[in-house]
């Protein structure tokens, strides 16, 4: 917190505390601003002190587990310049939801850290729109934060809750369980493509993108049925990968089953939009696996979260995700690379 | 996660993940990385889940509050961007602990977001350098986290216990009370502004300002003593401002009371040196209230924390934190300003 201050600072030889001309909005104003607004929404039992002292006080259900998670976006790395701050706003958070949901956890509270270029309350304010939109009915309270100023970036950290020994984690897939996934893949990365490729874009498409829907539900609902759970962020390949590799197994997709939105279909070929769903990230659907008896506890699940689920492969001995086509052949495939920030 | 990948994506309607050929370093090979010297560092019971799955799970002990606080360091704006990585790297941690230090709360994790332009490993290396210097001895677990692509950036979340009923907080300050100073004041912005200067750097200072030490031990000795809390991270006069605005208190100030170090006594004339004091942010001292019977409460806490606590005011009526010399006459003060981020 240094050279944003001496700029002002008066070389007269007297005591002063810096009352600036701003001709801009003060960090206070901003924070004031979040803290109003969230004071508005729904407010939790277990949050001893919000925002506003040096840290949030929390009380955590005894005999639970406290899960945490966090996640960064930063302008034009993570999200293209001209998506609309209401978007950023949920994505910044359901990203993070993302990651709860995939460890079988149920969100309670999180922290923000908006870095912006300069005060903008418009801005601030329809970023809470879709911040608090998705918020809300997650009953997640925003607890603390802070804003600076920098180059758009936005960290969220989110905490909730879980039961000992029923954590969905990455490590305990076992060889003969189904690798299932959750609603459609291909989506987000079919907007990006068409974002880049400068076509007409398909909003269904789009929402996907802008607003992925995190699968707390089913995350919840899949505790006791899945041996082992992860999101696909980075692509299902990717993802499932690193699945494989923390359980010390293998698997087999057959991508000819992979599940495609009606809107994927009528806007890709077959062969583009089967390495869409394969590799494309930004879903943030559920990809797990489970035993082959627990299917119709899936399927159960599936009903209460209000969201498909399909067997898309299995997991067997060996390291490697090997795709095969419906008919049994195998394809050409790199190994799953996942995300690459660096390049 | 969006532009990132289209840009190396086949056109070609095949089936493959993809491999790009990497000219520098990946992402997941940047947090095996962190992984890797994490594992080396000191492990705590309570985590039962730490970096590796979508999220981190804990273990809050039974009976306690969990203490969250955030914070992000810009390059440019919150450090010179001339900063050593290894300082970054304990200053981005440091001004989290602080905050738990000014709540009386005990660390015990935190997540890292670490936003870099390139991947440079000889950096991530010399910044967790630092980061772990800091984290080690005061048994803070690294549970989680990201690292991407964007201009630096540094989000920490730190977690901490605190016991219900003895948090120290912002809005307990009461008429009457004895207002307290941890340390010295105003060496971080001696340090500053002789680098503004172009001056030569007297090392004392500039070690404050790059690496503040958080008065976690003196924090949690004055829980049951100090009636109010907060850390001076804004300036003297802010925070406590900041303090008696929540507090609904006044508070007279002597600055001729504030506690100097040798180093700030030889680089710059009174006047100025008080100013710097007063004003100057980046201290991460505690000021704290408490009431006059607690004085040998204080001196033993101060003792116990090794860390000097100097009497620099009273709490009194009103809402303005009025500023006097020590002969008691008045001084020309502008109201605590606060940080001013964006102007």
């Amino acid at each position: 917190m240094l050279p944003r201050r001496g700029a002002r600072r008066s070389s007269a030889p007297r005591i002063a505390a810096e009352r600036a001309a701003l001709s801009g909005v003060r960090e206070f104003d901003l924070i004031a601003r979040i803290r109003a607004r969230i004071e508005q929404a729904a407010s939790r039992d277990d949050v001893v002190l919000g925002i506003g002292d040096d840290a949030a006080a929390l009380r955590v259900p005894e005999g639970r587990l406290l899960v945490v998670a966090t996640d960064t976006l930063n302008a034009g790395v993570h999200f293209p310049s001209e998506t609309a701050p209401a978007d950023i706003g949920w994505k910044a958070l359901a990203v993070n939801l993302s990651d709860l949901a995939a460890m079988g956890a149920t969100p309670a509270w999180c922290t923000l850290s908006l870095s912006m270029p300069a005060a903008d309350p418009a801005w601030l304010d329809a970023f809470l729109d879709g911040f608090l939109e998705l918020a809300t009915p997650h009953r997640v309270a925003l607890v603390g934060g802070d804003t600076t100023r920098g180059p758009l970036s936005v960290c969220v950290t989110v905490h909730g809750f879980a039961e000992p020994h029923r954590l969905l984690r990455r490590d305990g897939a076992r060889i003969g369980d189904d690798v299932w996934v959750s609603g459609t893949l291909g989506d987000a990365a079919g907007a990006l493509r068409q974002w880049r490729a400068g076509r007409e874009r398909d909003p269904a498409l789009r929402a996907r993108l802008d607003r992925p829907v995190p699968r707390t539900v089913l995350g919840v609902a899949l505790r006791g049925i899945a041996h082992a759970a992860i999101d696909v962020s980075d692509g299902l390949l990717a993802d499932l990968g690193h699945a494989c590799r923390a359980s010390g197994v293998g698997a087999e997709v057959n991508v000819d089953a992979l599940p495609a939105s009606p809107a994927l279909r009528a806007a890709f070929d077959d062969e583009p939009r089967i390495t869409l769903q394969a590799t494309g990230g930004d879903d943030y659907e559920l990809c797990f696996t489970a035993p082959a008896g627990m299917r119709d506890a899936v399927a159960a699940a599936a009903r209460e979260a209000g969201v498909a689920a399909t067997t898309i492969g299995r997991i067997v001995a060996g390291r490697e995700v090997r795709v095969l086509r419906a008919d049994g052949r195998a394809c050409e495939v790199a190994g799953p690379a996942g995300h690459v920030h660096f390049d």
